[in-house]
């Protein structure tokens, strides 16, 4: 139904290989019979974790990043471990390893790709449930993280004052405030 | 006040310098003092466009992705062009572009960074608003594009049903429903 649309690998060259991308230079055929060239960066599959206290409060991070030259503030995330982990146990170890609370289950709400027009990374939201604060977990010390809490209406506000600039994080708390 | 957060740049050496995206390592020092290394891919900022018609319905756009191998629902958007385009511009062209339609002025409503962990990409969401079908806007003979326009009721059942993958449209469509 959308075999019109397709584009068509012809070759692929590899341009730069790194620890957490790789980069491509892909000749292709476009649907029309043209030639054209596609930059492209391979990302492994990551995890972001919406998880909301008992007394309604969301879990953010604070955090530098390096790419922006910003602290952001981010719902709970990170890269699936290259060695097979699942993204249900990326999910667990990603909220206890960069904040102090934990959660009895998780539930995917949506899978998404960040950026598509050049990227493959594909990314899995998961709702944590049963989330509790844990003192005893502390975090990596190369991890420089910090817990940020919101309510429902503090988060509105950090939405509509621009607070939240980070994709993921405002796509988990749009599905948190519209409740679907 | 988040000074203890931020990472120093030692060095960057490009790996890559591509049409669409810069690739370099980069060597820093992480707040403790230990030294990392960062993958970054530095990408020009992009605009995406909320278009919604006199009845009721988001215009978005079928189209192939090749990095994800994938035809996705996305709405309306591109790069801003390199000699100088504002971010403003660049939202009245893509829509112009990219379907049969055209506004007669827009607002910005967010911007975001689609990938901060590994990329720069900078996401201006316009509304906008007067928008009218321009059947003399043809497509560029090299975009492979279909326009498609979902109800409120239809843009929630393609959400529920996974079938809105990529996150600029999820933000701007959560945006939409949500009414902020």
């Amino acid at each position: 139904m959308t075999q019109h649309l397709i584009e068509k690998k012809l070759s692929s060259d590899i341009q730069f290989t790194g620890n957490i991308i790789e980069v491509s230079l892909d000749h292709i055929q476009l649907p029309n019979g043209k030639t054209a060239t596609r930059e492209v960066v391979r990302h492994c599959p990551a995890v972001c974790v919406l998880a909301v206290t008992d007394d309604e409060k969301v879990i953010l991070v604070r955090q530098f990043r390096y790419p922006c030259n910003e602290v952001l503030l981010e719902v709970p995330a990170g890269k699936m471990d290259l060695d097979g982990e699942s993204a249900l146990d990326c999910a667990f170890r990603e909220l206890a390893e960069e904040t102090p609370y934990t959660a009895t289950s998780m539930t995917l709400r949506h899978t998404f790709y960040t950026a598509p027009g050049f990227c493959d990374e594909l990314m899995y939201l998961y709702e944590a449930k049963g989330v509790k604060k844990n003192s005893a977990l502390t975090p990596d010390e190369d991890e420089f993280v910090e817990t940020v809490l919101l309510s429902k209406e503090e988060t509105l506000q950090a939405m509509r004052s621009g607070q939240i600039k980070d994709a993921k994080t405002l796509i988990a708390l749009q599905f948190w405030l519209l409740g679907i």
